[in-house]
């Protein structure tokens, strides 16, 4: 892999999962000072290290990172609270990596059950433990990646290097999540590193647009989580200043295309899914009318079974656009699946059933484009399917 | 059963379902005009006989209502409307019940399958073998109410009979529905009898009271339908001119009951439910915000799941109040699930996991109170867990 340099990883397992052997403690930490920026949950409802980071970025004097898995605490009230503030405690006390890292320079991520107290004494002995493995390099990397998995399936990791006004700039991400997936300015938990010399505000602000088309148009089922927090960590290590304008929007296309590329791998492992499905709405009022109606045929349970039973029962998508709450032209829908035209400008078509069934069942993405009207309006947006094994599987989470 | 006065029912097998033998045309005609109101969903995309019954209530002078099963009639363009207005001449060509009927005196209902056309030779056979069978009596209401179902399980019907200001008055209702269940404004169909004295205007003024606390409180996926159709209509035969304001407040008292008991049906019914979960929502800033928070509840897989596995994850209910939209107060927030106190003033309580969950396994009804804030707002919902029936039946609906 190529990481960004100025970072040291560490993934390790202190036994606060259930599962024995699987890391649940993970450290992220910069040789210097990382210029960092967030964006997080819109949910009211928010757990503990939330709170603490959004009072923490943007910043220019970060140095690092620490992540549980297994719990999320959230819901935990002001021992919810002491406990996040002590996890950047315990960084401090243990990571000894070039100038010493005050308590306020770390950040906190958590993610698991909801409404548990974490366990201080595995958590105290994982960060001592990720302390004393602090590297750079790939291995390190996917143990840190690993140490933030919940349900997940598969690993979710990207990375990318550019040359972006003579300077090598390369950008990295780890994301999890599969299920709670309807983001709403966020995700799950998922930080972006890079060594572009960035400042902080236009850190906070190349995120916020890369999330609007990344993070924000996914969903596995549209409950949005009370943990939901992106990070972007950049070292500056690539070398130079800052950006000009040029390399700036160089480097941001880069960005929104690494976090679209890490954030389809959510609905692409959501709980159970056998189909990736993308949802292309154009000819909407607005970007955001096109989202909406995205995010509504998305979130359909009877769109999201008939994809995964290859049922083209193309009735459910087009009603679904029908009640997001913003106007479209039934006159000009046209609907076109995998491929094939089931409805245009308002009247069915005729298509073999079965031909089309066979389609959606031999790939794994379905891919459904949607036009509903004559408008500027746009939006990509991923969601899973919906099957039994999302349901067996949710039905006895934590008994 | 006690039935209005006034009506003659029927329904009959005309072939329309797949299934041999199972009723799909259903007759309600009156023995003179009737007064009918009708609410009808928001959905843009709209069936052809929604269409029709916008344009002809409330009225004074309708005579009957025609329902066929086994196909909506919605996304079928033009064609579709033809044929929904065919479908009146039909009831007039072939009901001989009193004065002759008049083809604009008839509202439609269909419901099934969205997007194919209506086979209207097994149309006009099955509304001239209705029309030879009308009756008023149990046996044929019964009929008629066999004759709208489609996925339901069972028949969902209501009969109460009340004295208001010396007179005798019945109400009587059919519903059908447990799938694409997310009513804004109505629900799939319902059809409530009344032989009250009422005028247009306050029938439809009556029934968009009754609708609020009813039919726009239950979801099964909540998925709004293209076919939402309630209409209320009432013959008069019980005498009097009209009801005075004392009489009309004990009318809509007795009607909101009715359309409560009858919306309930719905989601008790909801496809493959285990349990019916009634939400009560109190404290928010005011009931239009109670019922959003309840919506979000009701529409949240990871809640509907976790009922389904009698899992008591209380933090899914309160992270799902959390992203409803509207301002709650998290320090205020007390949950509590079939009498149990889970969450209280945004703090977790310590309670005996498994003797919640046998609780909820052992009821068919899972009652969530959920209180957040001290505003004078509530709601009381109704919606269906979420389990591996469902999801088989809906992945296969079409092929």
């Amino acid at each position: 892999m190529e990481l960004p340099l100025g970072f040291r990883f560490a993934g390790v397992s202190a036994g606060i999962k259930k599962k024995p052997n699987t890391k649940d403690v993970t450290l992220i930490v910069g040789a210097g000072p990382l210029v960092a920026a967030g964006v997080y949950t819109t949910n009211q409802v928010v757990a503990a290290p939330v709170v603490l980071d959004r009072g923490r970025t943007p910043s220019k004097s970060l140095r690092a990172v620490v992540v549980n898995s297994g719990c999320a605490n959230a819901c935990t009230g002001t021992r919810g609270m002491d406990d996040a503030v002590r996890m950047t405690e315990l960084v401090s006390k243990y990571v000894a990596c070039g100038e010493k890292v005050e308590p306020e320079q770390v950040l906190v991520m958590s993610t698991g059950v909801i409404g548990r107290f974490l366990p201080m004494e595995k958590i105290e002995a994982g960060i001592s433990a990720a302390a004393g493995q602090l590297r750079e390099g790939s291995d390190s990397f996917l143990d840190a990646a690993d140490g933030i998995m919940t349900t997940d399936a598969f690993r979710k990791v990207i990375d990318r290097k550019v040359e972006i006004g003579g300077k090598t700039i390369r950008i990295a991400g780890m994301a999890k999540g599969a299920g709670m997936i309807g983001p709403n300015m966020a995700t799950m938990l998922a930080c972006i590193l890079t060594d572009a010399p960035l400042k902080p505000e236009q850190a906070q602000r190349l995120l916020r647009r890369a999330v609007d088309r990344s993070f924000n148009c996914i969903s596995v089922e549209g409950h949005t989580s009370t943990n939901d927090t992106l990070l972007l960590l950049s070292s500056g290590a690539a070398g130079g200043e800052s950006l000009s304008a040029d390399e700036e929007a160089a480097f941001s296309k880069e960005l929104n295309d690494t976090c679209i590329a890490l954030a389809v791998q959510i609905p692409d492992d959501g709980e159970g899914a056998t189909h990736l499905i993308e949802i292309d709405i154009q000819g909407a009022p607005s970007d955001a009318a096109a989202h909406k109606i995205a995010s509504t045929v998305a979130a359909s349970n009877l769109v999201k079974t008939a994809i995964f039973g290859a049922d083209p029962n193309w009735g459910r998508i087009v009603s679904a656009a029908g009640y997001a709450g913003v106007p479209i032209e039934t006159r000009v829908l046209r609907l076109v699946v995998n491929g094939y035209l089931l409805f245009d400008r308002g009247e069915p078509t005729s298509f073999d059933e079965q031909e089309v069934s066979s389609a959606m069942r031999s790939n794994r993405k379905t891919s459904i484009q949607l036009q509903v009207g004559y408008g500027p309006g746009d939006c990509r947006y991923w969601t899973s399917d919906l099957n039994e094994a999302y349901v067996r599987f949710n039905s006895d989470y934590t008994t």
